[in-house]
């Protein structure tokens, strides 16, 4: 059965033949291998096009900034399931993944698209007369500042890279202050965000990135669990943290 | 409860505070974003130590000639999978990383624990004798090389990183041959085992390079998926494929 | 690091002791095992009461109605997914599950959240006039009815059990037809949504029922992948029914 | 491309149509739903054959054996995820049936293998003298005997289930004690096993029956955690417990 409307039949990122595979109308190994590192080479799969050298410094800056924050949720869930099922580390990489959501990590497309509205700031007090939570704003350990953000803006201003969604992302943290009465930390998807939108990525690109730089500190604890194994360990104190009671 | 026995309480990768995040003993905002590349972060946090220059040209090397290699089996899961729930691309990466397995992806390891033994030819003839397949030989598309493999020998016999194993990678190539009457395609699985084995990684961290260089790819395929779906469209062809018939 | 904030440390669910385990204040080898089925078990523990006699039918119906329904993209992912991964049956498992998304699996929710409204077919006019669909209607294969919904109906009304929420079902069926001026297939669906919903399941549990049945179905998928594999095959169709274009 | 040799292209579980739905040759709505229970079908579905009266009670007994046993690392892992991605109960589901691997829960396929050997009492003195484990015994809390392991065997004995694989089991257990000079217990995985062999179930089946029970276990947790969270608070406490150590 064909669920939906079939689109066209085609696809624009690669294709392997017998004797060579082609990637995005270049020869992989003639080429690509040992000319693009990896960033560039992720860059110019996943838009089509090689990064410039700005775009290609500051995909790796977020990258690094994004890859690994402590025993995060993420990594103590992967390590349990590497603990559970020592065979599969694609299994437990998998596990890592899927806390990726909104809470932990996937704020940034959020950010991206509240910078991309006509008037962020004003949005901002929509938000908050609504109830609603104002994304890239809080953090449960950096306070008052999140030392990744602000390196991110940073670094963004002395390489001439700060533009139009830079400058959102500031107006929208003075908004917050303001709305809120109290400066709010502004953490790091922020300015993965703005950053990203104002080197001509696509917002829907946005969430890739923190995707595949935490893919990469997953894969640091999981090699550190098979050497060292705190897994259950860590699983038989978040057990004992637990009380069962019985239902009235 | 404690499954198995406790090791010590103790992780040596990261730490965050809350002005600053630590990163195997250095400091993440200050020293290490804008310096390193995510490729070396990578090899940062996977191991512990920075990267040589070689190891990091390497590392990319490896990292890009892996990532892509068209519609493979991963990436049509991981788009039918995004497909049927688009708003997860979490889970979409997380179904197609569960593919990584050692039919498609995962001989990499199996190859340097190969590689590792202390005279792999004769494993090779062992292997046969007991109707075992030999790790990192044959190929689907590839015939009778594998482009990636030898691009990869060819660089690094160019770069004079060729050592014990890109030699033992060579012997097997030679044995399997004479066993089997007939030369059989090395697949870029070997190559990747034997440079990172020269370039002085453990074999446990071998399948971790194929599996982050996947995630790159994947994500490159989601993209395109939210802006030209085809994953039901394949999903149809795929079912349309099968005959279903009535148990006797 | 806490995120967000804490509750209390409490679970009712369940506790393991030396010679016993306590699942919902009972004995679980005791009192339960032999004494519930499967089904009355899940019961218990998704709602912590055990099901009336209806209750367990039709929870029953509803997850044999849901369970299998052909070479669905779930079972072709999972399919690829252990051609790919042999050794690892929960992997094959997790990625099939992985595609229980809104699109094709997860819209009963959706719909008890649209029958717990106070006037369902008036919202189904505003979501009309705003452009968006209504859930549980439209079917790829099934036209112009889908005989798992209506089987599902004609049980609830002849056991009794249709309530409030299977009548506000049919009003929704009618207020389709009218606003859409042609009848649209109510798919299975809205009669899970509205029979459990009718058996005093809350609306959060709505959706766990077709994950469960899924599981099963998935489980024997995988079962026939392991003795007669074709996931490959289907791989290798999707595959092919998709042409590689160089982007211009 | 076509990975490996394709086999007949050909399924024999089930079939939409416009109009009906076929499952095994039989028609889901008509035949099946209203007269089959879910553990049933799930036989039904697995093997292609309705069970007889005692195959369903024993699968009912295992299914309801093993689906839950307190805050185990699988439940916890899954907790953790939907409390950092709230919207998808199916990553937070497949997150926990990631850890169902052969520490946790995949030893069952295990048990039966050595019990379908043919002298397994033999078998264990080989392990032994190997130094590898006998699957199906020791567990960190049920000391000195399983109470779901018991409840089983006496089921079993009772309704006159126990055959050549309940009495292998037996013999495994005295022969485990007289290896290892004590009494180990003997766990839940092996009488499962034993009895699913008694039955008439192939082998390879043996793992379906713990990973469909342990779903029915995650979706109770998991609609708990969406009441009552305590996701964030075991990821806490999990990650409390370890010190970050700077290499040295």
């Amino acid at each position: 059965m064909q669920i939906g409307k079939a689109g066209a039949p085609v696809s624009h990122i690669s294709q392997a033949y017998p004797d060579r595979v082609e990637v995005r109308g270049r020869d992989l190994t003639g080429d690509v291998m040992g000319r693009l590192s990896f960033t560039a080479y992720f860059h110019l799969l996943l838009t089509g096009h090689e990064p410039t050298e700005e775009q290609e410094y500051f995909l790796d800056v977020l990258l690094v900034a994004i890859a690994e924050h402590g025993m995060m949720p993420t990594n103590v869930a992967a390590r349990m399931t590497l603990a559970a099922d020592p065979g599969s580390l694609q299994g437990a990489v998998a596990a890592g993944i899927l806390g990726c959501g909104p809470v932990i990590l996937g704020t940034a497309e959020e950010c991206a698209r509240l910078l991309e509205r006509d008037d962020p700031a004003a949005a901002v007090k929509q938000l908050r007369a609504g109830g609603q939570k104002v994304p890239g704003f809080g953090h449960p350990v950096h306070k008052p500042l999140d030392p990744r953000a602000e390196r991110i803006l940073d670094l963004a201003d002395a390489r001439g890279v700060s533009g139009t969604y830079v400058g959102r992302a500031r107006d929208v943290r003075a908004a917050v202050e303001e709305t809120w009465g109290r400066p709010l930390t502004m953490n790091v998807s922020m300015p993965i965000a703005a950053v990203m939108l104002d080197l001509g990525f696509p917002a829907s690109a946005v969430k890739a990135v923190p995707i595949l730089a935490r893919t990469g500190g997953l894969l640091a604890h999981l090699a550190e669990e098979q050497q060292h194994p705190v897994g259950f360990l860590m699983a038989a104190h978040a057990e004992e943290a637990i009380e069962y009671e019985r239902d009235d």
